[in-house]
């Protein structure tokens, strides 16, 4: 049971109006009238919980789960313990998450400006937007309907934000225009300049940055993260990407839609991703490349060159999937005393 | 000499006062009445300084220092200077720790809660609790004893935070519960939504992330640390657990008693880490695995599978540390014109 | 074109002035008093805009820019479209970035302490500093003529900033002297104590952190990173350094003059960088460590040794990079199914 000093219920509701909902099919001895007071995982859940498995790792927590109804994959149903509501679907997780937003809602501060910000004369600030405490937003900064800009948070001269959006503790933004429904983590530095310099015998000599950071609709970026500012044409993140933490984005670089950038990545300046291309955890992309469509790349691999679309790689530098596999299995045998061909291998 | 402008000197203490608290057995040729003014390194000491020799490769600093007196190893004891007081034990660095705290005590700032700070009605804040300016603390949240939260911190609603914790500058934390004795660095995060969404192809469906983080008690959380909360279970950090600057810690993620995490890892949802694990800097760990007991992982390493306790592991992916080295090895011949096989290496 | 929003343009200049004051070989048909009123891209350029080639990579841009001016190099000269001025030097990108300058000069804010701020007594502000809302400026902080701090910005007790420097929002300095000129992006911490402590059966027992950082003049310290403070010794930042977002570099390192230091670097303690070094991307160096002047090293490398002057090296572990890249060529020959020789090569 979530923590009611964190969390919310707006529970309880009938398994069946969940099955209505999600449109998964009910399997329930008890009839569709059976009530649900809360979520849980599997291994927690209680009389009256809801619970889901998707992952086979978890079948024998599913087993013994003590939830009163539980989203499940066909594969697995017959595994159910006895008295368990089934509601069976293909897609288990994303029909939880769906119903776990009814028992709880993203909470939206309260509208109003807090006393202790400073909103400069010249910003605009739209309908039920929440501004918290040493929250610091300049002039002629736009902050759409519906938009949450939390504790000490610091919004620079010019900069917009859609409607619907959460801007995190402590993040700063720049030199941006960031769209609808953007969840910014506390922490995130947005729009500063990227690193551009000459170098030579006198030192460095900084290059102006004089381009922003686009920002589209539905974008998550994580906590800590950093996405410098263009240095003449812009950053980009594309509608739906995912930004985890702690990840680096150089400027100029372009994000499609719906890339999934995982924890600790970093792109280099002028890199451009197509759609849906995936970064695992702690990869690095050089500069000046371009990233096909739906391409995906192990974690921690190091992306020297252009990659077309729709290819998988891995490996530092990284090289096809089948070909990455293939040096990890040698690199194994050579590590055991073989000279790393496959017919050689005697360890 | 600690730079008095940062640091306040509490000293002098008598090396006889020194050798007693800490065991060490005393070589003095002046006596235990010599006073000691000050700690210093073995480089820059000066008359009526104590330091310490731990590591061999600082001997030759050793020999010509010109501290007064010096915590020092058995082994090296008959290479001091003549007329340096020696203090030889077989724990140098840690009892010089300890004797370094006499002259310099932890800081605390002045209690109080500072006119620029933002305490909500509801907040519980205990005796000698000192709250900087610009510090947010929301709603029911309850800070222990003697604890100090630095300027611009911001502090979510329902957070509990131990006695004797340092909240370090511009920090957050939210749906989180603080044990006694933690050292949250600055800039840390903890607390926000894990990295949890459905993707389909109308773009990703985040799901809802119910969980909290639990940091146990003598807990140190280095600067721009990232900790997300559990999507359902909690994340935790257990107690005693090191952890250094910009490390990424998913959600749900355990971390037992005593852990070392460098700087730089990260370690993906939902793994679950035994007591005393060691993960050097810049480690990446997958998923769901389960790190045993005492497990140590050489740096820049990838874990993608679990790992038995007690093991040392390195490489990318991690393998038994003799075979990474040899890996390393047969990759180094490679380099250098070989084919791999240590018996055939020619160049 | 610069988003007026963000930037402030001063042009128009006339191409003859700009020629004259870069020492560019001018060709234009149309004389040196063709105005040209901003800066741009080779791809977004129009009419009246100046812009620069330098890398091979956008020559074909160059070909049909509508660009009226443009650095370039004299290799790529004959290839520029008809009616372009030209501006011919072996340093474009140098040159465009001191006109770019003279377009868009850095933006000052307005001198003064904002109502918000919170400077202790005993701070001492120099002329024309710009204090920003909810900044902290602690006791006996100094701030050197025409420095920013910016919104939210942490300065701690003793901490000295130097002249025309900027802080960004929502940093935080302690126990740091930092020069004149420098760039501090937001969200950066410096001064935290490093990661020193000594474990044993009982649990950590931390180190005292006596030392200082040191920021010498003209460095630029990327967003988020960290830099922790000497343990005795001070972590020192040399003269024109320039450091990416997210870098971790702990206690008693030192960088010295004009080194790189690309974004996700990590220094582990006490290593000593000597002048111009090179560190690429996410690049990992062991503690305790010499790396000599010049030495450059590969993008996601491991340095676990000490690297002689005007080495270049890559891998992880790096090695000189001629064996780097055979190691890389043997590795992937492997990936194909061949023994890593390079006479043996079948794939």
């Amino acid at each position: 049971m979530a923590d009611p000093r964190f969390f919310t219920n707006r529970g309880p509701f009938t398994v069946g109006d969940i099955a209505e909902a999600t449109g998964a099919e009910l399997r329930s001895e008890a009839g569709p009238g059976v009530e649900l007071s809360d979520v849980s995982t599997l291994q927690d859940a209680a009389d009256g919980h809801l619970t889901f498995l998707e992952n086979r790792r978890y079948v024998k927590d599913f087993r013994s789960s003590g939830a009163s109804a539980c989203f499940v994959d066909p594969t697995f149903a017959d595994q159910a313990p006895t008295g368990m509501a089934l509601l069976v679907t293909p897609r288990p997780r994303r029909n939880f998450a769906k119903i776990a937003r009814w028992y709880y809602p993203v909470d939206r501060p309260e509208a109003g400006v807090h006393a202790t910000a400073d909103v400069a004369p010249g910003a605009v600030i739209g309908e039920n937007v929440s501004i918290g405490p040493g929250v610091v937003v300049a002039a002629f900064a736009e902050i759409g309907a519906g938009t949450a800009i939390e504790a000490n948070a610091v919004i620079g001269t010019g900069v917009s934000i859609g409607s619907e959006c959460t801007i995190g503790a402590n993040a700063s933004i720049s030199h941006a225009m960031i769209g609808d429904r953007v969840f910014v983590y506390p922490g995130v530095r947005i729009g500063q300049p990227g690193f551009g310099f000459d170098m030579d015998d006198a030192g460095p000599f900084l290059v102006p940055q004089l381009g922003r950071v686009i920002v589209e609709d539905d974008v998550e970026i994580g906590a800590n993260t950093t996405i410098d500012r263009g240095s003449g044409p812009d950053t980009v993140i594309g509608r739906g990407s995912m930004i985890d933490n702690l990840v680096q984005i150089g400027h100029n670089v372009s994000l499609g839609r719906g890339c999934i950038i995982v924890a600790q990545v970093g792109i280099s300046g002028s890199t451009r991703l197509g759609d849906r291309v995936v970064l695992a955890g702690q990869v690095g992309v050089a500069g000046h490349l371009e990233i096909g469509d739906g391409v995906q790349v192990a974690a921690m691999s190091g992306v020297n060159r252009s990659v077309a679309a729709g290819t998988v790689v891995g490996g530092a530098p990284a090289v096809p999937i089948r070909d990455f596999r293939r040096q990890v299995a040698a690199i194994k045998r050579l590590g055991r005393g073989g000279d790393g061909k496959k017919q050689d291998e005697t360890a």
